[in-house]
């Protein structure tokens, strides 16, 4: 018997269990560093690493020291007995091996699986393991099985609407801001429409940057809740709304392994949007060489995965493949693309037409799904809510209700123009060298960095037009864009 | 600029740096807990996971701690000043990505994984998710890509001899004690033959762990080499003379993993053949349900594998497919194991026959690597050497040079013998079932304890016979035997 001991350490979602060297209780080379324990007491048990320590401050030869998060999962009093032993296997440590090894798996599996990772009994390495297996190796089935077993670990939340919509884009594509176009189109029309968004996380800008610029988006699941009650839409975080427990996990394991599975996502997306209490989903999936998707015949199985899965879910799916070879809109950084997005709430004459069209294809499917509308008729009443300033007005009420921001940012202070270098038609507009430039110039940091694409897809540039102009917030930031820009602008201009 | 502080805490192989909450020189929030960061100075440079502390008395805010390896690894003085950012991904990372997409890679990719998963630079998940993909996809130019890279990294031995033999056996199959038979027989003729053995890791015996019973095997390289010098041969362990620092690595993520790859065990194999200085190698691979290699056709697959790869490194290999189907010799556990060994060394007239003659098979195609010997003359002179004593001459020369033990284990003191429950055939003995009772008898920590069977294979046994006799030093270690053989014995009879 140890005594617990509550160190104040906090080593993350990385349990620490800290054993002294000449710990009276256990022969620490039983135990050695990094090995797994299962600590318990009464039923109550959590899984760490151990560190052995001379540090008796830290724990004395008679205590068993836990990292901070690692106490409160445990919940005992500091000085309570403990137990300590090699770690048990997890239950499902057969199916996971099973996995690993390429195997398909039952649904009941799936469901131990992702209990004993949210329970943070597998270590880092056996769900990077899990997860490559997966990225490679999944059926419809098992990611029907995956994504129910997401869901049983998810906080669900309904809401008081018999259709309640989502949004989702694949992303990878800069300046494609229309969410906050397509959500006030809804929320006018009188349908629910309660969207979470995230930050960029290798873009310029994802859809919270942007309206962060205008207003509050961190709220708390109530505000966001009271927001929807009185507006019926709402663009907020998604950062404070986690509804995934085990995404938390899983993405700090894919991101840095690169895993990019368009199953594992697809199982993500739709449990997400289940938890979220959506009924009726589109899903945009642009197609292009820098898009997260890059062929067609990917976008169209995971078009078909979609909607197998959503159907299973007892979700409505509408999953369309979209342009994903260009930028869409003007301005790429989060400033300049709310610039964007206002200009074709206000129907300004210079608004940019793609991003308009876009957002309005996306509403028409959207509004589509009121059964009230006959077919074909979405798209007209998109239009019309737009034009009639009654989405402008349906944005500006989601605004004010999350709460305007007072200080608004302004476009960055230094700037750069990147011109032709000779005459011709403007045949490519690289998507990953664009967001790369905008990256470089501070966007999505600071808000006003970016760039602004003077001539879209398909125009006519002189040699020595401006193509873009870079925006930075400060002069090394511009110097490293203008750099980027100089020796590839991203640009293709073909000689007429 | 932080400076440096030895943190008196071994966190193993995981690097841990210590950041104070209330940190003066950074943000502790850049840096949140189990970032992964560099800590560098002057090109000198480690990559640590971060834990947060309030603990002054561990790292001041104006501190950078490190748990005592990494600031081993980092090799630079308490108090000299140092400076952390997010770490750079090492330079393979592109290369981990492909791999772990399910690319092959080029050798040149695999020799910059490697160098920079043996430098620490990957965290635990990247060379989980590495070893899941490359256990599903090898080319045979991939295993020997990743073979020359482990090399790369190995300490190199070299022997004074033309002709340097090792042998190996892929294992699964308990009592199969041939190398402590077929290494003297091969030094009496004259090969130099420098055998290092592991202890048993899941098996309830290894070479190790049965020569332990009677001589000193924790040799140093110089120890030996001077053995080796003076007797030709040797039967020393693995553990103090590791030859591939990736293994350390790997073995400890693929284990708990249950990650078992063919091609990665050949590369793995063959790197540490080349590095221990051998250049004729024979391989034992038993086939057989419960063997590590199930089916003929695997087996095959991996001797092909063997012999490519083997080739390609310069080395003279023979691969042969063996039984695999029942345990080799009577005694399953380190007392026994050697008993047996010994008896067949005697020229014993019950030494067990199967253990003789598979030793005198792999003997003599052994022998045939001497250029001297003519075709078919190899196993002639192994029987040879055996029947003369000189084997045993050899065996007790390379235990005394080696140490012999002055008070050798014996027999376990409990025992119980299971019975057959009807009359009939032996049809079948269940290697891992035998295997498990074994080690549940206390095998391998208890050197006296284990499984002898009374009857082989293919004998008649009437209801009553003894089986086999359960040896434990435990009444508590029998009794758990006891029952798991009551409910499978893992002995079939076939009613004759």
């Amino acid at each position: 018997m140890l005594r617990l001991k509550r160190v104040r350490l906090d080593s993350g979602p990385q349990f620490h269990a800290y054993l002294h060297r000449s710990s009276r209780a256990v022969h620490p080379e039983v135990f050695p560093p990094a090995t797994r324990i299962d600590v318990h007491r009464d039923g109550r048990v959590v899984s760490a690493s151990v560190v052995h320590t001379d540090e008796t401050a830290l724990v004395a030869p008679d205590e068993l020291g836990l990292s901070e998060r690692a106490f409160a999962a445990l919940g005992l009093a500091d000085g309570t007995p403990v137990e300590i032993d090699h770690a048990r296997p997890p239950r499902s440590q057969a199916a996971m091996r099973r996995k690993i090894g390429g195997a398909p798996l039952d649904a009941a599996s799936y469901g131990s699986i992702v209990e004993d990772i949210v329970a943070n009994r597998y270590g880092e390495r056996e769900v990077a393991a899990f997860l490559t297996a997966a990225a490679h190796w999944l059926s419809a089935d098992e990611v029907l099985a995956l994504t129910r077993a997401r869901l049983s670990v998810a906080r669900r939340v309904d809401w008081p609407a018999p259709i309640v919509v989502d949004k989702h884009s694949i992303g990878g594509i800069p300046g494609n801001r229309v969410s906050p176009i397509v959500i006030p189109i809804i929320a006018a029309h009188g349908l629910t429409i309660p969207k979470t968004s995230s930050r960029a996380i290798t873009s310029p800008a994802g859809t919270a940057d942007v309206m962060e610029c205008i207003a509050r988006i961190d709220l708390t699941a109530e505000e966001m809740r009271a927001v929807v009650a009185d507006v019926k839409g709402c663009i907020v975080w998604n950062g404070r709304l986690t509804q995934s427990p085990l995404d938390d996990v899983m993405i700090a394991v894919e991101r840095p392994l690169g895993l990019d599975s368009r199953k594992l996502l697809v199982s993500s997306i739709l449990s997400k949007k289940v938890a979220a209490g959506s009924t009726h989903v589109y899903v945009d999936i642009p197609v292009g060489p820098s898009a997260k998707v890059r062929s067609a015949t990917d976008a169209k199985e995971m078009r078909a995965l979609f909607a197998t899965v959503g159907a299973a879910l007892g979700l409505r799916i509408e999953a369309r493949l979209s342009d994903g070879t260009r930028p869409v809109g003007r301005g790429i950084g989060p400033v300049l693309e709310l610039r964007d997005v206002e200009a074709v709430l206000a129907g300004a004459p210079d608004a940019p037409a793609d991003l308009r069209d876009k957002a309005l294809a996306i509403s028409g499917r959207i509004l589509a799904f009121d059964g009230g509308l006959g077919a074909g008729e979405g798209i007209a009443r998109a239009r019309t809510l737009l034009e009639s300033g009654a989405a402008r007005r349906a944005f500006e009420a989601i605004v004010d209700r999350q709460g305007r921001n007072p200080s608004p940012p302004t476009l960055a202070p230094h700037r750069a123009h990147v011109r032709a270098a000779r005459t011709g038609a403007i045949t490519g507009i690289d998507c990953y060298r664009i967001a790369t430039i905008a990256r470089l110039a501070g966007a999505p940091a600071e808000k006003g960095a970016g760039i602004d694409l003077a001539r879209p897809h398909g125009a006519t540039a002189e040699a020595g037009d401006t193509l873009y102009t870079i925006y930075a917030g400060a002069t090394w930031d511009l110097d490293a864009a203008v750099a980027a820009a100089a020796s590839d602008p991203g640009v293709t201009i073909a000689p007429g």
